[in-house]
């Protein structure tokens, strides 16, 4: 019942195959749609998202623990708790289609479940959680280096990792400078963007960076540039 | 400044060398102590304690979850919850000597903080952060299989693992039995102890089991009748 679209999508848009669709299937699917389609015999998500939470949890803790060798462990827990959210997991949920193809109960639908946040963030975790059994914890860091991991690093979450901010802070302390990131390069298709990004900082080309998205390139090169500092 | 002797006592009864010697003696240390020693350089335990607190997760959470393929996730995550306390954690660390090997500063010592079951859940969290660094999650596994799933096998956590009080129910359906439960062999060293148990129902020998404790063999016993039955 899980539509072949989304495994299509899946494999175009990340490369990933399941080898056990009936798993990728029962992660997508809610209670409701399982209990009107008992015949079906797919099962729900419940099991998985248990799973896939704690699979999540220790991906993106190893990701900051590394990441941030300079964080000191209260602020690294406040990160990951930024993070590790419902609102931030239904974008996530969002931005892999999991809105469009998961299965719900009708009476569900009508309530308007596939846009609840709470319910994208179950299923966004069932989805690691399948994703994990069927080919190990290295298949989900390359997902989550695609789909998680560059929000991270764009200083989404806090101020912490916003190297915009720090650079900008430290520049200035020796007076008025004049910065400016500028789009130099944009490639690939609309599901895989590049950007490539210029800082510039009084007319001087001071670092470049490359990234997902505008904002994630334009963090990457101040990154680089406060790391050259 | 970590005491050999636990490096010693790892090794004689876990397998467990650190190729990393500063990364465990680092778990094994609290901020006054580090504060009181800062020419040692040895850092504290806190940023690890972030990682093992993950670690601990979704290695707990995976074997539940394959341990016990009939729970739903409501019971999943009650039992553990149960198991990712501060007082069960707190046990573990003592179990392998956590509570005699700590460093801590001389006023936290004053207070008694070797005793505090926050601290000895730290600690223990962080010595699993480190020894996921050091040698991989695999070596985490292995040390969770001789320290922790005992506990959870014995039926410690939940009346949903305590086996022994379903197979009693089970028996009594119909009618009244006598069941017994009988060690017929005990060996190995005190630290290392393997106890054989045979389930005796109304004078028949209905299974064996072996465990670490009594109590885990017994339950050991009581899952293979109940699997039988």
């Amino acid at each position: 019942m899980l539509d072949q679209k989304f495994l299509d999508y899946l494999e175009k848009n990340y490369g990933i195959t399941f080898n056990n669709k009936k798993l990728i299937e029962r992660a997508m699917t809610h209670s409701s749609f399982d209990n009107e389609h008992k015949e079906l015999g797919i099962g729900n998500y419940e099991r998985l998202e248990f799973l896939g939470d704690a699979v999540l949890e220790i991906n993106i803790s190893r990701y900051l623990f590394e990441k941030y060798p300079q964080l000191p462990e209260g602020k690294l827990t406040r990160l990951r708790s930024d993070i590790v959210r419902t609102d931030s997991f239904a974008k996530f949920a969002k931005q892999i289609q999991i809105d469009k193809y998961l299965l719900i109960g009708k009476g569900e639908e009508k309530q308007g479940a596939r846009q609840r946040h709470t319910l994208l963030e179950d299923i966004f975790e069932a989805f690691n959680g399948a994703l994990y059994l069927d080919q190990g914890n290295e298949a989900v860091e390359e997902f989550l280096e695609s789909v998680v991991y560059p929000h991270i690093d764009s200083g989404e979450f806090s101020e912490d990792t916003d190297f915009k901010t720090h650079l900008q802070e430290k520049l200035q302390q020796s007076g008025e400078v004049e910065i400016d990131y500028k789009v130099i390069d944009e490639e690939g298709p609309d599901h895989d963007k590049k950007f490539e990004i210029e800082l510039i900082v009084n007319d001087k080309i001071l670092s470049k960076g490359f990234g997902y998205s505008k904002k994630h390139a334009e963090q990457m090169a101040a990154k680089q540039a406060l790391e050259e500092l």
